[in-house]
């Protein structure tokens, strides 16, 4: 194999791209990065010897099947969405594909065609997901491996800012899909414990975050996945009694999401109709119920969310200019978007902020008649607002995986997540030599 | 014209077509009532001698062209997202179409091409919509018309039980589609009052209700509907400074209903993965935080909404059977559709139950510089539970209309809903005869 084709010159492409070229040069690789943007394109080659940019729409069948056909390995960093054209094409001309999306329903439906092919189709190769589930697993196996009983798997994730970029009551700033951050946790939290599952809906999600300790960081409030329970078989833990997936933020964090939601600015599903004509501060008027008499409309949100009017969430309030007589200037927009225009403006990545990955699991398990815990924590700082944490952590294991088939080394064939060790295990020694490590510390409970 | 076409003989319908099959002796008309189910379709002509049953599969286009290209008019009783392939027939094979549903968009669309070939295409011709737009806007105009200056217009609607047949301390019972009352209100209600746009997310939403007083009834509770302004121009009303449209509900129903959106039991968009295993009383704990010590599920639950184990909302809840050691039994569902599962059980109409419809606007208004309030009252039961005051004010105003379309007494061509004099006048007067009677209370305030 001779040639690599990346899809995709993005953000999250930068590492994955950067990591690619490297090894191009000395295994005499081929690279083509494609995009819509021909000048992200060419940018993120930086004329490397061994790289090609390319132009591509990829909705253009034919564009897309050529430089498809001229590569061995495609790894696809499109919008999730868009996976499933690219895999029919690699289905048919036989390419091995690679992403950092969730599999979906549609994808594993492909699974047997890949396999009949002999070709490698690995999804969730990122973050969360990617790293958190080989991380976890290595654990996981190596607990097994060595007789230990798991009585509970508790795993989170948080895109944050480092505390020296960190500058805002809110302890955050957008490192990812800001949408995504507005609409997050909607539905209902479900997780195990003590055997037993647990619901968190959407209205109680925020005020009922949890506290951990994260050495080396501090304190971080951790509030519940949807999808807690989605990897329990995969990971062959459906008798463990305690799982829960989490995301972090930072302290102090939760209460004041938990405000917003409160108030109703979260709303995503349908406009307000008077958007594009008020203030922020008539916005916030809107929601008081008329019965509610006296006091600024700041007091009157203070007394709706059972806050004092100086406290630490209507001091967040107040910082993201939720009261402030400037005009919306949205033309037909929902409460949730109205919102992230605001924090847009106010959590925005100054070019030299570093953001900062944390990744906890926690593992408890018995093992010769003794309670055991181990946590293993991964805490990475990002360069800039270019080079962040986030794009690194997502991009190098696509770009050391895509490595690793490349050089033959992976065996298993068909749509697969990276949870057995031929995979894992040597995506993650690599990925220690690029500083991407956890610490482990273990302890008799 | 001769000839009528209803398609859909539902339990809607059943009105509509006695209607019109009662006019068609003594106009000499031919009516075919056409359903997916030849069976009810030939129970509801009951061998009248002017009706004609007929077998519709309603997606197999020739046979519904056939049977529309016989008709004159087109009464269409589908479900709302099938209308638009009857309209489009119509179009093409010149016929007049009438309908209960909210007119969508792209039924808008079509009022070019039906005002080119001459034809009535009648929308929200029902009760809400339909009765609700005529009673209010022969007010509206009324008032208008003598001088006054309308300063609120408050309209309120529910379907409801009749107090004899209403022995359960929810006050309520299914009259309607169940799925719609479990999901109610989800998004963000709007409304306006003393001329500022006012709004409530759907977790405020059965807290912050209203109560109101109907004469011959008592009071009842209203909650906000998220509609309130949609019909703001069309009424004429965009100088008015209070404007609302709620639902209503019995004394009680909207504090219990909101312990049920605090539990998290409404959310219907994401599945319960134990569902099929879990008993009520498992799924009801599965949402206490495992924090909160001490006391049954049932006092843990009267902790987290704030109430007294004993309260009037807790015994509702209880009167359920939510926390009953009895399997949910479905496999993979949504906590709103557990909830509606259960619901239906509980609130089933009974064969000799009577509904109870009640619609009451409110209009304050200035004239010769006094202020005056008219409460506009209408309040129908039903016979038992298939003689609805539902289906009969859903299907006498289609019927009625598709009568004066017979008679040629209809000028307006083109997409309309009900709120021109030359519409709503001659149907309220029809509506009167089958003692569908506003009362009307006027006074100085």
């Amino acid at each position: 194999m001779t040639s690599i084709l990346i899809i995709g010159a993005g953000r999250s492409a930068t590492a994955c791209i950067q990591y690619v070229l490297e090894k191009a040069a000395a295994f005499n690789w081929f690279v083509t990065v494609a995009d819509a943007d021909p000048k992200l394109a060419e940018a993120k080659v930086n004329n490397h010897p061994n790289g090609r940019p390319a132009w591509l729409d990829v909705m253009k069948v034919n564009d897309r099947r050529d430089l498809i056909s001229r590569a061995d390995v495609v790894v696809s960093l499109l919008p999730a969405h868009l996976h499933l054209e690219v895999a029919h094409d690699c289905i048919k001309l036989k390419k091995h594909l690679i992403t950092a999306s969730y599999v979906s329903q549609e994808m594993y439906r492909l699974g047997d065609e890949a396999r009949d092919r002999e070709l490698i189709f690995m999804g969730e190769m990122g973050l969360d997901p990617g790293i958190d589930h080989m991380s976890a697993m290595r654990h996981i196996n190596s607990i097994k491996a060595k007789g230990g009983k798991l009585t509970a798997f508790r795993s989170y994730t948080g895109g944050l800012i480092a505390p020296e970029s960190d500058n805002n009551p809110w302890h955050y700033k957008f490192t990812w899909n800001p949408r995504n951050v507005v609409l997050a946790g909607q539905g209902t939290a479900q997780y195990l414990e003590d055997g037993k599952f647990k619901y968190i809906p959407y209205n109680r999600l925020f005020k009922e975050h949890r506290e951990i300790e994260v050495p080396g960081v501090g304190k971080l409030e951790a509030y519940a996945n949807r999808d807690s329970l989605l990897y329990r078989d995969v990971y062959g833990l459906s008798e463990v009694p305690n799982l829960l997936r989490g995301t972090l933020r930072g302290p102090g964090f939760c209460n004041a999401w938990n405000a917003l939601v409160q108030i109703g600015l979260t709303d995503g599903s349908f406009p307000i109709l008077d958007s594009a004509s008020i203030t922020y501060h008539e916005f916030m008027e809107g929601y008081l119920n008329p019965s509610m008499v006296g006091g600024s409309v700041k007091d009157r949100i203070a007394q709706l969310l059972g806050e004092e009017p100086d406290s630490s969430v209507m001091e967040k309030l107040i910082w993201l200019g939720l009261f402030r007589k400037k005009k919306v200037g949205l033309e037909n927009a929902t409460p949730a978007l109205i919102l992230q225009e605001l924090l847009l403006d106010k959590w925005q990545l100054e070019p030299e902020d570093k953001d900062m990955i944390v990744m906890q699991h926690e593992f408890e398990y018995e093992l010769d008649g003794e309670k055991k815990e181990l946590k293993s924590t991964l805490v990475m700082k990002g360069e800039n607002s270019v080079d962040t944490a986030m794009s690194k952590l997502v991009g190098l294991p696509l770009g050391i995986f895509a490595k690793l088939v490349m050089e033959g080394k992976i065996k298993s064939r068909g749509v697969n997540i990276p949870v057995i060790p031929d995979i894992y295990e040597p995506v993650l020694d690599e990925l220690e030599n690029y500083g991407v490590k956890f610490d482990d510390v273990e302890r008799n409970i």
